[in-house]
């Protein structure tokens, strides 16, 4: 063991020469779970306001946070109502029309949807801190909405269980996200990524056109699948009950609403064309029927509107019974949906104007909305993206212009719904079909393959279960593949080799810079990813398959022999005990076969569950460098001055175990 | 604009004395398809044996891969065969009596024990790969069984129905395993971490030893659930009914179990005292119920035991009726949890004596092992540890140790089963609690605690999950607990803020590395994780956040003002189309603050997409560098020759959006 003495020595040296990396002093328990639990659950700092104020301010603040209005409305100027004025009057004319079409789709009395457009937006007015978002029932939650109870009850024959479900399913839908808003688990929303959500509105908005088809037909009797196969069998086993003249006026007003949204498009000024057309359709189309009396010639027409505001329905909600689990369920469903899309309309336009929303906050407020809807004969609302698109280019500065559209829908509930009486249905199947058209993002989904395939596959296959399945399969489908995703990424993290750019102390992938050179006799290798269970016995694998891979090519060339493996931990930003046990394997599998484990790197969570599990003796501290450079200097040091890997590689493996029978 | 040209030309000049970073070239979809496919599923590589190999020896090889009897089998020697003899003798002895104790835990007739260590070893010795796991029924897997079944039928009531339905459970569990592992699943075993494993098996085990005294204690009628209470509740309702007889002989066998599992303990070259303890206790007590007579005072007895080697069983698989859905939920509970353990075991051996297990592999041999089981009357094995761990300290060299495993309980089955007539049931429940004690690892919970915090939640969540509600509900509660981990692991990536350690271009934590200091004017940040729909809204807010913290804490001191920040994304391994736009994001908020976008060493899969995207000419491609040092290098020379951020961050964002109404 003398040379081994002399050994230690001339590395203690090189040791001294280079950066020391120590292990940092762990801190106390509760201190690091405050900290964790902080940065899991409330990385926004939502208390930050609140340091170093009086108990006064502190209570103004609080109050300010639940109700934003209270932070704004002080400072509101006549200039601000001015232009939320003229946004609220345009998102009303917009809101009035979708709130009739969207509240059929869902199999529900139109006039459900004007009561959901009068109460909802006045709380959200209120709690919620989006400045553009105008709120409103959206087209794919309706259809889940009717295609999830219509399972269990019929809407033709029993409406008024129907309704009563819908409601408690709306609660349920607003108990559900405020709960996670109020436990900040807003990131499950997350989960729902872009490419699902792209691939599942395309599909959705297929099977609502498809829907529609029956209003456009005038036809009475149609399937209540909604896949495409079902649908057009449903469709071609009919053709003798085709109506030609509803077909004509629903071609027609299509055509209308279509060439509009073509032209608003066009120019973003326009967009008051594209935002009155729908009420305009209403109105035409009722005075057409009202003039040719073509409600006795197969256009059917929305009939009898009651009129006045909504009535409590906070008795109509059933807790109790068979139907609990079919609401609950329901509820849960569209109330994440509905989230999601409220949630990602909020942030698109805060990012627009510059502002912050909170996530969780926002989930408070849609949860509120919700829960009072569902007491005022609401159903289901959010903030769907068209109708705040309206809003941010029709110049609103706040969410009063919410409360313009309630004022407005609640003059309509008071005094005009006789006037829908004579509006054709069909004039509401093309304002749903050209609504649900916008939402076909296809230009989206070629910017997917072209940038990612697996993004491009995972929207493919929602769509794909949307429509040739069922909305609930696609969404099932979407979510499941993204959560597969999601293990794949976790389960299989990258592993790469690193080479020295030339004159540098660089270390860099090989397969990415190509001039980037390996060291003989040193191999590193970069582990890309916290260490934990789910991939641990994988990296092990992967470690020593590529070591032998890197033998068999040293012994092709007949280079000088590995001895030092060198892990780059920069990136291992955390470790559990199965990722420690598995560098313990590494080690003991490296000191079998004469090889050296050098770490490089390591981050302070590493280093100290390496120090509390003993590892790190294991290992040898002095093994232990702060660049991939200086590791290898090290090694290149060892290398030149003495031949490790011949005898030191000793009795780690202790071959006795316990009999534990 | 003419300092402007004048600032570029000088910015060039200190990019061209960095490294340069291009973006790849980019493969052919099909070709990046196959390799990400090919590191996916078949990490280990499996057909690298077959390259450049003749087309028969290929043919060799195939069959060697399937069954590696055939690869080990021509070198066989004498030697080895004396050990293994030795080695199958041994766990022959403790296979009988655990058989036929576990078959009663799992409320099957007892021969079934029997069947089941006779045919499971023989299949395993030609398919399995390791040299050291004996096969055999384990307890954990058992109780599942009768908990799981036996919700649906008695197994007092209806014994034939019952017994079908354990054989077709055990062929779904067989054929699930077998999928598993031809479909490259193999990794979904690795999401059950080792803390859930061990949390959960202490919680089984505990439940296994309250479920046994019922036998200890003699009682004929005992509660069918599982957990603590209800177990203690009955077991105090009926103390007149406890026989005096029965716990003093249960009470000597478990401290004569217990003493000698101690002593082997001490020295593993005891180890055969402990493996033979069970079969002479099995021995011992029934020659003391037939000399006292103690069948008639209360001490219940094996009874007949039909003679003969099991029957054919393929007729008794039931696949229709209203049972099919019980037996695949067990099958596939069972089976994964016996994967769990037969391929962490096969592991661990073959990582003490040096050689490969392929998991994959291994389950196509576990699912082939149950599935034949299924159809001669065997029920679920897997590769125990107790078992395992015998074989391993008796010497074991290959898996013909399981053959004359096999072929010892083939003699008692047909020879033997009328000795067992007298064996007293306390004497098996001893012997499953001795075993069980050895499962109960509170030292491993005491290094969990030590060393991950976290973990130990995990472990004792599944613990309290299994004790107090049931064995599936532990389970599901530890399999919950671990994804909500990964989840959050995934949402919740770690960012940190950068530092420059003194004299050097090194780059660290500055929280890990008090030394590091922060240079003026630029913020250097780390992001740890790969960039993707799960953790991008949070990444986005965090960073905002950062910057916002720094300002403010820039403000306080009155240094100079930000102008630079520097994403060091060394560990962004990839990204997908939600991140992209996320940097996109990121860089317009900065825009908009004023302050500069710098990224450092992104890697290969990064650059590709910001280069599909054109995010990479919003950002600007002078503006990315090889290291966190050349990017502060030029930031630092911008800073000192020209002042940016005051005209430059102009019209990126474009406040007009498209009205899709």
């Amino acid at each position: 063991m003398g040379s081994g003495g002399e050994q230690e020595q001339q590395q203690q040296h090189v040791v001294e020469c280079a950066h020391r990396v120590t292990v940092p002093e762990s801190k106390p328990f509760m201190e690091s779970l405050k900290k964790n639990v902080k940065e899991t659950f409330f990385p926004d700092d939502p208390l930050r306001q609140f340091k170093g104020q009086k108990p006064s301010r502190r209570v103004v603040l609080a109050l300010q946070y639940f109700f934003p209005m209270l932070e704004w409305l002080p400072r509101y100027t006549f200039t601000y109502f001015k232009a939320d004025l003229v946004a609220g009057i345009t998102i009303a004319s917009l809101a009035i029309p979708q709130g009739i079409s969207y509240a059929k789709l869902a199999n529900l009395p139109p006039i459900l949807g004007l009561y959901s457009s009068f109460v909802p937006p006045l709380v959200y007015a209120m709690m919620g801190s989006s400045k553009d978002l105008a709120v409103g029932t959206v087209a794919v939650a309706s259809l889940l909405l009717a295609s999830m109870l219509g399972k269990e009850v019929s809407a033709t024959e029993n409406m008024t269980l129907y309704v009563q479900l819908a409601f408690t399913a709306t609660f349920f839908a607003g108990l559900f996200q405020a709960c996670l808003g109020i436990l900040r688990l807003g990131f499950i929303v997350d989960f729902l990524s872009h490419a699902t959500i792209v691939g599942f509105m395309g599909g959705a908005a297929t099977v609502v056109c498809l829907q529609q088809l029956k209003g456009i037909l005038g036809l009475t009797h149609f399937t209540t699948s909604t896949d495409l196969v079902s649908v057009m069998r449903s469709i071609f086993s009919q053709t003798h009950q085709w109506r030609w003249e509803s077909a004509l006026l629903g071609c027609c007003f299509l055509f209308f609403l279509l060439l509009t949204r073509f032209l608003s498009k066009k120019s973003p000024k326009f967009f008051w064309i594209s935002a009155g057309t729908p009420l305009m359709s209403v109105i035409l189309g009722s005075i057409l029927v009202y003039l040719t009396k073509a409600e006795n010639h197969g256009v059917e027409v929305i009939g009898h509107l009651k009129r006045g505001l909504n009535p409590p329905s906070l008795t109509k909600l059933v807790f109790s019974g068979a139907y609990l689990m079919t609401s609950l369920k329901t509820g849960i469903v569209i109330g994440i949906i509905a989230l999601a899309e409220g949630v990602a309309v909020g942030r698109s336009f805060a990012m627009f104007k510059n502002y912050h929303i909170d996530g969780n906050k926002e989930m408070i407020a849609f949860g509120t909305m919700n829960m009072v809807g569902s007491f005022t004969s609401c159903y289901l609302t959010t903030g769907p993206f068209s109708r705040s698109a309206v809003n941010f280019n029709a110049g609103c500065k706040t969410a009063v212009s919410n409360v313009v559209m309630s004022v407005a829908v609640m003059i309509t509930l008071l005094f005009l719904t006789p006037l829908f009486h004579y509006t054709p249905l069909v004039v509401l199947s093309s304002i749903i079909i050209s609504a649900m058209l916008g939402l076909i993002d296809y230009q989206a989904a070629i910017h997917l393959w072209s940038v990612d395939k697996v993004d491009f596959l995972v929207c493919i296959s929602a769509y794909i279960g949307v429509v040739f399945g069922s909305v609930e399969i696609g969404l099932v489908v979407a979510v499941m593949i993204s959560i597969l995703r999601v293990l794949l990424f976790v389960a299989r993290p990258r592993t790469s080799v690193l080479g020295n750019i030339p004159n540098s102390m660089i270390y860099r992938r090989m397969d990415q810079y190509p001039v980037a050179q390996s060291i003989p006799g040193v191999f590193v290798l970069q582990i890309d990813a916290p260490i934990y269970f789910a991939n641990s016995s994988y990296l092990r694998e992967r470690i020593s398959r590529w070591i032998d891979e890197e033998e068999d090519k040293l012994k092709l060339t007949a280079e000088a022999s590995l001895q030092y493996v060198v892990l780059d931990m920069g990136a291992v930003t955390s470790i559990d005990t199965s990722g420690v046990s598995m560098l313990e394997e590494v080690k003991k599998n490296l000191d079998r076969r004469g090889l050296k484990l050098v770490l490089a790197n390591p981050g302070s969570e590493v280093l100290k569950k390496l120090d509390s599990s003993k590892t790190i003796d294991i290992i040898g501290r002095e093994w232990i460098y702060l660049t991939v450079g200086e590791a290898v200097g090290a090694c290149n040091f060892m290398l030149h001055t003495c031949k490790p890997g011949s005898g030191d590689t000793n009795n780690d493996a202790n071959h006795d175990i316990k009999c534990e029978v």
